[in-house]
């Protein structure tokens, strides 16, 4: 076996693991749970299911495989997400009320699809072309994977039943931090101090990236210090008991809008029980667990606290040149960079190259990873981005400050 | 075995009849068709299933059975429509997004609450005001069943797949009217001539009736004429094909803003395909069936269509009066009457008295039935009624003149 | 001098006059008070002004005299009210942002067309047909009369600064009712009982009036009573302070709704000063009156009061029976009737056909006449109609009910 | 004279010409022109003549003069922008409705508080505090200054009337760049290179500056290019030509939704006529000057105008390092960078700390300045901000790519 077919064979063996545990995530939902889009932001389960089986066949089977016969003309216009190249689609809006396909037949569309790209890795094996696409696929339905785990908690945490659809409330086994809960009336931050220099930024090495990360280039970064932690449930509830939301001084003129507009405030999943606060878990609806990262918080919530404790949120290159020092992996972290292109960005040909760069504006980068992120798929130069106001992911705060 | 215990143990059978059909309606659906709410309008099917029940458990078994135990208690908020005295509810427009309970606990609850029912019915043999009850439960869900299918519809004929979930497209069986298609240029109308009278109006004698028909009473009627049949699809195809939907002054103010907002401008459920119009419908999507009635208007093109053809919509109370020599019983029939109450409209007391009165503004009473209709349900002094806009239901045109 | 030039003459006359107290009734506003629209109800002042110039140009001027020029050919587009059949129009929402023409220029367009107007009297000293279109213009005018009242009264109550604009409060020198103010805890109604039968109703006889009222017709009307007085202050204010505006059971299920988006749950121009209730009027803010006509209520408020005092609103059937033994001319009364056509009702040809038709759906009569309706404009068959949330006209409350 | 009070008499001679200029701006209005507000982002020229004047009553006049009477006490509640640190105010969007104090008024009380200010330059003459609140006070009237131009030209270019206010159409005089027009089918871009390198950033000297641009710091940047010139209006006609609005490719995903709601696919304020384009501008509706720098458009059609060519927007850190080789000064330039603090920025306390800080999201850039901008207003620190999608200002276009 040459080395690059047993690089195209360890490659399908990843591809079967990566695909199965889409089906893992939703192993506890009922068939109604994978209909409904309570709001644009959240898809149906079953579309994510579709809709990154769609990629493979759109990108990859279609174009690389003449025989391939697509499971259904129809799915092309349902599943689409937002590629303009790839023609017409429903509108996001109305992803929730596509009823058929049925779940059952989803299942059936990502095995027809499955078979199609194992027999093709079978004649693709020495094609680099085919395996750079396929690895381009599988890092996008990881990316889905942790959509279908934040949108599913979406779903039935709306609904005042509070269903549970996992074992563990997934902050569980590393939650405990390593610096035991402050109770101390002001949050104590730990800080890692960095020289003033010229540092390179972006991707490096042979390993796989997204467009975003690539065109690394130096950058100059005055002094600055940088909190070891993410900030903890308990600070968070202490800005609340100091009256954060309630001190217009601490926020974004956009943000103390965004505040008035919630209907409590306070993070995303968190409820009043009996006077206490409850966040709405994979497990069900569970106590507060004070010494977990803060999350579901959006950027104006991360930005006021961090003026409220006299500090700042730090940039995306503060966090990529400072983060081996860093406690990271459990909470995506808001940085103040807005979402740009890096000196030299190029798009790809095609409709591969909307991936990234058309949502270039009036979006904020946040680094790191979550505890919804796929296995193996973080590292320290990966670019998230979401708009300031969003909640729904697994969002935190780390702090900054200029020396 | 008493009078009063046969009948109750007439209505106990009813009761079984009337229930089972509501599942006989979903036979076809899968799990997910159950979930949707795809415009505020449309319920989920679920839902109707579940708020029918609430109903029965409601307004019956929790106020006259001291031993009951109700199913689930958080279905009280989940299931309420809009009785503002049984309490909070979640908004209208949430319903779709409530994925659990699940279909097959929804229909454990219906089992659940019909057994409750069942033995009720021994213990209740003699009494009336029980009877009552359940007749009016009984008509509330078979005001239900029509929703249902126009619901179920809804959601299916807004699904590119345009899945069929009946036999027969409903307006099949019965859709031959007695007159030949007529072809000419314009179409040919029918009259039937009432003279100028005094005439009674509401329902009289001991069989059920919504509050809403009740306090029989007086009105004039100058003489006029009214078209025996219902405008038929053909007819309705030329109206649009001499610019009906174009030219402005055959429409209403409002009508005409309307009618711009449209995406295509023909009825709901229409759709062109290679140039042809084809109607979805329950059996899917179906050439038209020219001499059917045409369905799916709004009170705006009836207005229009009637405009056009130098006709007009009649009142409810011409309707009424010339009932038994029309043709009807296949679609709603929008009337020029609003909606409002008859002198000496009472409410009845508690909850139950927000079932008609509060909805009277703004609305046009239709008159007639439809194919949705449940056997049994309609009468001649039968008062439906929907804002002026709406399409989803069977509503189509008689036309009426002032001689 | 022949009598139908002796008629022209008189109308000519009486032109001048109409035309005059339009701009008497602006005579305290400053040029910034003439542009601004608040709420698509309202207009500018500077735009009502030469809108109702603007028709007599438009439907008089141009097709009955050869040789007028048009003052200026881009008015047409700039004061077109609705008529679909006199050509494009700015959209109804943008008329505050036009500040050219300036009010000067306004006023000298309508001296343009005064001048005009008057050699045309001359000329057509014996054209009865131009004798009718002149009437209907002048009411045209005198109905935007009354709206120059109720939008500068808009305009300016809506400014902090509250400034008058006029002598009096309008409500004032005919406020004080016939009946002594009870101050009883319940409201006591003086009721007129008019007795079951058939009825004639619309407009008879050679005066002017607008074509809904045509088409006169007989009614059966079952017995019923209506009250002499319309509601006052003091009564209404009982009816908020028992709590009126937060009792569901008495609110249509429409009206409850808006009761929930009001600023203040009370009469609009209703404001709170140092915990007293105090009215906005063209006085300027004024302490309330009462035993002056509760005004400025919807429709909802007003069937909700009805409720609440077990009563109920009249019809307009009713209200133009009883008339005579009615006291009424300072407020427009709500009736239960929605707005339709009568039986026989028909469109006059062209654009004037749009008069009056085209409104009738959704829309409620009022009857009566108010302190702003000017003068000799009021007659017992005189048909008004607004959408039930409307409150910026001076609309009160008559209660009825069946006997 | 001391040197302190020698520079207090400047400063005194300054304002009376700086506060001169807006009324200057102003001179061809007509009071009607003064009250509009028909889009959010324009404030009516009132508003700003107040607002500047009441800018200086509430943070020069009440806290350093004891003595002094404010004009009207209701005036902090009708002309405080957003500064919440100084009381409620009305809501923005009801601007245009306020058509009290009149203009007239306006004007008496910016007498007022130039007369006091006269009087306190005397008594303060060696106050180095009040001098720089002075000083931050004329340059917000300076910055009302170029707003009150691009309101007015918007107030008057959406009149159909396309009045003129002003002799020239101020991209007149200067309009006439170096280069001739390049007729040739692809614009010619004349370019600056720029090396890598450690540069410095920010405001730095005694003179005055926003706080938004202190904290000079370091930045590092990779080698690039960057136009001389902004782009023209023939240039920007030959994108249009090309079909630019039409090709998906060339925009943020954003930018295209943007583009599919304009009314026409063109900067704003230009009309067809007659086939031709031309140019609202303070001079009246005129033809395009082809080689006049293309103004009033938006972020994203500046990005698209720039991916187009293959090229990019500058940072705004590339535009600073350069733009001593640059032409510039007609336009304000978007830049490829959002509007976020620099290291070590730092509100100042109080209201006034409200300045620039709270708009630090979702914006971005422009450098520059425009032919609207105040003589002497303009320095190569200055950082303009508005959101993406605006176009009322003289925004263009520069280009810049990565060597």
């Amino acid at each position: 076996m040459t080395e690059t077919t047993s690089r195209t064979t360890a490659l399908a063996t990843q591809y079967i693991a990566v695909r199965q545990r889409s089906l893992d995530i939703c192993a506890e939902l009922h068939p109604e749970d994978f209909v409904p889009q309570p709001t644009p932001d959240v898809s149906p389960p079953k579309w994510h299911l579709a809709h990154s089986t769609w990629f493979f066949e759109t990108f990859i089977l279609q174009p690389h495989d003449e025989s391939y016969v697509p499971y259904d003309a129809a799915f092309a216009y349902l599943f689409n997400s937002y590629y303009e190249a790839a023609g017409p689609r429903i509108l996001r809006t109305q992803r929730g009320n596509m009823t058929r396909p049925t779940t059952a037949e989803v299942y059936a569309y990502r095995a027809h699809v499955d078979e199609a790209m194992q027999e093709l890795f079978c004649r693709k094996a020495d094609d680099e072309a085919f395996r750079d696409l396929v690895t381009l696929g599988l890092h996008h339905e990881q990316q889905h994977q942790e959509l279908l785990i934040t949108d599913i908690l979406y779903i039935l945490g709306h609904n005042p039943l509070f269903p549970a659809f996992a074992k563990t409330d997934f902050l569980g086994a590393d939650a405990h931090l390593s610096t035991p809960l402050a109770l101390a009336l002001a949050p104590v931050v730990c800080w890692v101090d960095i020289p003033a220099d010229i540092y390179e930024i972006g991707h490096k090495g042979s390993g796989f990236s997204f467009d975003n990360e690539l065109g690394r280039h130096r950058v100059f970064l005055e002094a600055y210090a940088i909190s070891q932690q993410v900030v903890t449930v308990a600070e968070y509830l202490e800005f609340m008991q100091c009256g954060g939301y309630e001190t217009v001084d601490l926020w974004l003129s956009e943000g103390w809008a965004f505040a008035q507009t919630l209907d409590q405030q306070a993070p995303l999943h968190w409820h009043l029980r009996d006077g206490d606060w409850c966040q709405y878990t994979p497990a069900g609806l569970e106590p507060l667990r004070l010494d977990a990262p803060v999350t579901h918080v959006s950027y104006y919530e991360a930005d006021a606290y961090a003026r409220w404790i006299s500090a700042r949120l730090a940039t995306e290159f503060e966090w990529e040149v400072a983060h081996d020092e860093l406690d990271w992996g459990q909470v995506w972290e808001w940085t103040s960079s807005a979402y740009g292109p890096y000196p030299g960005f190029a798009t790809a040909a095609g409709a591969l190259g909307e991936y990234n760069g058309k949502w270039m504006v009036n979006q904020q980068v946040l680094r790191g990873a979550s505890v919804a992120t796929s296995p193996g798929h973080s590292r320290p130069t990966y670019r998230n981005f979401f708009h300031a106001e969003k909640r729904w992911q697994y969002t935190g705060i780390r702090l900054a400050r200029t020396l």
